[in-house]
């Protein structure tokens, strides 16, 4: 039945922080309670069940052989407050389903499979994200257990408030194991598939991101007084660059660049605008795009500082490399796909997602499942059982190919 | 001594509501007392003095004959919030200053010379500008004394704490005198005149304003996911919008437009803007060409709005027509500036001014006084004593030549 997945993502949905909207934040009281509902339902399909250090939650189901490798299928189980119902979670419960399948009918598999309910994806209670997934890769370090949430309560206290043991985050990292690969099955969080009319695509890669918060210097001045010719508009400026680096973006497919964030000073009617600050997000699965995309605005950026005499700074705080996703396993989630008549979509993640961290340990394959209007992180997320159904299918198909090669 | 008007807005910059930076807003205990402290001045001139019910200071130099008409000179007292020394109070100084040169040259004249400072010109406390100059023109209603600031404080109860009588002030009004006009000399609060090297200009015009909160509805999404060509970003639009207001307002000379405020929602890095709301501000003394270049702006907004699939909304808020200098008071002005071998400069005042509210009842002459970077509403405000100097020789000799006409 998986019908039975977007149930349990309904199930998941009611385990909130709030009583009006879904938020299962990091280590929170419903975060916990969460994991505890993850581990009973991995437990009824059959699987051996743990919590590690860190809040991450696993389900091992073992094949014969001890020493044959381990797969891990998996996302993340926490929310951005006021949250959807499947981002994240839908990769869990697909996972959780499909081994149930494998139980059911008794498919026998040479490496052992173990789900992951990861713990800290979306990084909003300690400003630092993929701390789920940064365990498992083995990158937690002692000061990471001084971050703290904006009650001063620190990662190390509020693990321990779960009766966890912080000290020991290191037995939560897999990096010594043997590992096959990791899969993760994710909402789409775009509009393509939908648009496309397809339930499900391949990932080829994750796009490496760049982040830059930029500062424009202009001159206050008196929106009556100082002539159009006179004035060195902060705003006009940023307006430019703003349709600069969006046309930029637009000539380069497999490239994207946002400003989303943008604010005025002084901000008001009859005063002319002397400072702005904003932010720049440019992703790409091709690193090197990126970079000759980004050296282009960069050189764009200085032509409008000369050309309307303000000031323009650039200050980056944030890059990641892009991350590809193994081609054995996109090549048997491709047949997996086609064998149900399914048209092969690949596409690119343009959101950061745990497998982009996971990556730099095993191997990493990723499934897209259509979502609605292209909407996450918002109580409107929908997926319909029909493409969950699709998802465990995919999983369990894919799994017997990958058991054959 | 000129350098006295310089002391004088020096002196009265020291009376202020805040220990550290000039500020005097209206009906304050800091105002009350650069009120007193004016009408000091305006009795040492040899003026007979009142305060009215509003809180205008006034000062009266009477001519011989009681049925003559009297002449109206000054600007307000009131300052912003961390304010400068000359926005407003230099026009009541440089007045006085005049005055007292015709009594000790014992000029006679024609007609009755007032001086005004006037109590709110700023709109800072009540969210109503220019309360001191609508008394003045017979403008107030019972309703103005229920406005309050933001502290819940009417304006009647103000009024009230200063020992004025609010129910009285319709006896402020001077709709019913026999009046020869208004005169007001204020800084520039402009780079023009610094710029060309001109200590003093004849203003022709006070221009009219329009101004309009525009909102634009997109559609928010994810920074990674959403690709650039299935966007609806409300501030790439907004950025279209805003340069295009620039360049339409480049194009047209005697225009001002100016984006002053601005705000984007929700305002994340990885979140592709689905709302921005923003301020227009266009100023021209041509009404006809203030309403023609709206209308251009009007259609390409909504080819904006058409081209990138986004809601742009329009609502207009403030409306105020261009006010015209009397002809013969600009030209009274023009050749006591020649006379002084003083190049003969004309400008349009973009900015609001008590002179454009006391158009109503009677003839207005501005004069502008050049002033540093043409910085105001700002403690660097720079005007210097030279040029206050011709200001007051400016006026003396304007004063001479309207009685002589
Ligand atoms: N999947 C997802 O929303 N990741 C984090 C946000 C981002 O990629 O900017
Ligand atoms: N003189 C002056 O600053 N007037 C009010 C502000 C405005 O014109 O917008």
């Amino acid at each position: 039945m998986t019908t039975r997945v977007i149930q349990r993502c309904r199930d998941l949905a009611a385990i909130s922080d709030s009583d009006r909207s879904i938020s299962r934040i990091y280590l929170s009281p419903a975060y916990l309670q969460g994991l505890q509902q993850t581990e009973e339902w991995m437990l009824q399909a059959g699987m051996e069940t743990w919590i590690d250090a860190v809040g991450n939650v696993w389900g091992r189901y073992a094949c014969k052989d001890p020493q044959a490798p381990t797969l891990i299928l998996g996302s993340h189980l926490d929310t951005v407050p006021n949250a959807g119902m499947f981002d994240g979670i839908l990769g869990v419960m697909v996972a959780i389903e499909a081994v149930d399948r494998l139980k059911e009918q008794a498919i026998e598999l040479p490496f052992h499979i173990e789900v992951v309910g990861l713990g800290d994806e979306e990084g909003v209670r300690f400003d630092a994200s993929m701390l789920g997934s940064r365990a498992l890769i083995g990158k937690w370090e002692d000061e990471l257990l001084e971050l703290t949430d904006q009650n001063a309560k620190s990662l190390e206290s509020a693990l321990e408030a779960c009766g966890l043991n912080p000290q020991d985050y290191a037995s939560a990292s897999r990096v010594n194991d043997n590992l096959l690969g990791f899969w993760e099955v994710h909402m789409e969080q775009g509009p393509v598939l939908e648009a496309e009319d397809i339930p499900i695509s391949v990932v080829s890669a994750i796009a490496g991101a760049r982040r830059f918060k930029v500062t424009i210097e202009g001159q206050a001045g008196h929106a009556g007084t100082v002539p159009m010719g006179l004035r060195q508009d902060a705003l006009t400026a940023a307006s430019e660059v703003v349709l600069m680096i969006e046309k930029t973006a637009q000539q380069n497919n497999n490239l994207l660049a946002t400003v989303g964030h943008l604010k005025v000073f002084p901000s008001a009617v009859n005063v002319i605008p002397g400072w702005v600050e904003f932010t720049v997000d440019i992703r790409s699965d091709d690193d090197a795009l990126r970079e000759r995309v980004m050296n282009l605005i960069f050189h764009s950026s200085e032509a409008i500082s000369m050309s309307r005499g303000v000031e323009i700074y650039w200050s980056e705080y944030h890059w990641a490399p892009a991350k590809q996703c193994a081609p054995r396993f996109r090549q048997i989630f491709e047949e997996s796909i086609a064998q149900q008549k399914i048209h092969v979509r690949t596409l690119v993640s343009g959101a950061g997602h745990d497998a982009m961290t996971v990556a730099e340990i095993t191997d990493i394959g990723m499934l897209f499942v259509r979502c609605r209007g292209g909407i996450s992180h918002h109580p409107d997320e929908y997926v319909s059982a029909e493409d969950a159904e699709i998802a465990v299918n995919t999983l369990v198909l894919a799994l017997e190919k990958l058991a054959e090669s």
